[in-house]
């Protein structure tokens, strides 16, 4: 059978963008949509949907008025370890910023999650992740108070939440994620920097410790330009 | 501290309508945008905003010229099973349809990747998934002609294909995925009866036998609004 997709104008334009981007470096210049436009003469339109698809694909970024190669994606393994350990591993400086800490009321929903009885009390922490200072996702993590009322008290929100919750001599022992892709919204979309177009890698993560103790309830979104997430199944 | 997106509009209309879809049940109508601006004293561009949230993901879909709950997503077992075993085993039925079944040469990378020669020729599967005669995904699959030679003469591509490969004699050893989110180009859209506004999840996989010989490549959309992937972390 033919593949007729391969003399489609989209198509074309997307692989002669993808080849001029082959042979620029990262932080290098993109040629302007006016400029493509008239090299592969077609309209502005179909070379903006292409810049679009590069711009969610974080193959290009805007920086100021221009548009430029951008860096390469910040792959995080799916395993039982912290953020922190997966970016310092891939070679990026891993940070956190504090949004949000306070301490929330369990609907019953999180009171299932954390088996812990209705209207308990859970520690809500938000955090941004950095990577090289750069904004590439937003975490709220839900804990149990009762069980992590020491955590409450010393907690620091710019170091790593699975280095302090294992010093208090809890130990990991499974987590299910669920991966799924989200618009950010509005509030979301600011905190990071982009807009509420662009598409979010969602993880939802249930930990519980080695006896089968809920551990926490994790609500991350990652912005789908800057990560991407790889597993290694045998 | 406090959660001040607790009292922003966005956040009360997205919390209202979600109790309004908790009430409902699947395949019931949706309050109309109209409604809804009406009902929260907003803005219809706020609901807009909301609606576009929920369809994103797959909470609610357009049926005609009206909005209804839609079916939950699919949750697909990330794991070295095939989709069809996945589908099933969350009580859905799978189905494919065949789009391209042709001989390619294999590019450079295409070569490494399979650990063929430059130039050889590699059979490219692509097709459509379904699940409940609904289309959810497109996947393309690169494997190495000289070894599956049989298997392009003999195999039904509506069946599975790992069913096929592992009938050929051949072990699964390792599979390295990664995920990210993509926008469909206009044809994968079309393919997949949705826009490209649609953010889908991309999934890469490399499959190695228990000998590491590479078996395949594989190139997998999978509708946002229609797919969750699943991993368990010990």
């Amino acid at each position: 059978m033919s593949a007729p997709q391969r003399l489609s104008k989209p198509y074309l334009v997307r692989t002669g963008i993808d080849e001029i981007l082959a042979e620029l470096a990262e932080g290098d210049a993109v040629p302007s949509e006016r400029e493509l436009a008239v090299r592969f003469a077609v309209s502005r339109e179909t070379v903006r949907q292409a810049l679009h698809e590069l711009l969610v694909e974080g193959r290009i970024e805007r920086r100021g008025r221009g548009t430029v190669v951008a860096q390469p994606k910040l792959v995080q393994p799916l395993s039982l370890r912290s953020y922190t350990e997966g970016a310092a591993e891939r070679g990026r400086v891993p940070g956190r910023m504090l949004v949000t800490w306070d301490d929330v009321t369990a609907s019953s929903e999180l009171a299932e999650a954390l088996a812990i009885g209705d209207g308990e009390a859970v520690i809500h922490l938000e955090r941004v992740l950095l990577a090289d200072g750069k904004r590439i996702g937003l975490e709220s993590t839900y804990l149990p108070r009762r069980r992590f009322a020491g955590l409450a008290e010393s907690f620091d929100p710019s170091t790593s939440l699975y280095a302090a919750i294992r010093a208090a001599g809890v130990t990991f022992g499974t987590a299910v994620e669920r991966i799924e892709t989200v618009l950010p919204t509005p509030r979301e979309a600011a905190l990071l920097e982009t807009t509420t177009a662009m598409p979010m890698l969602s993880l939802n993560r249930r930990t519980v410790d080695s006896a089968g103790t809920p551990i926490e309830l994790v609500r991350a979104l990652f912005r789908g330009d800057r990560v991407a997430f790889e597993a290694t199944l045998t």
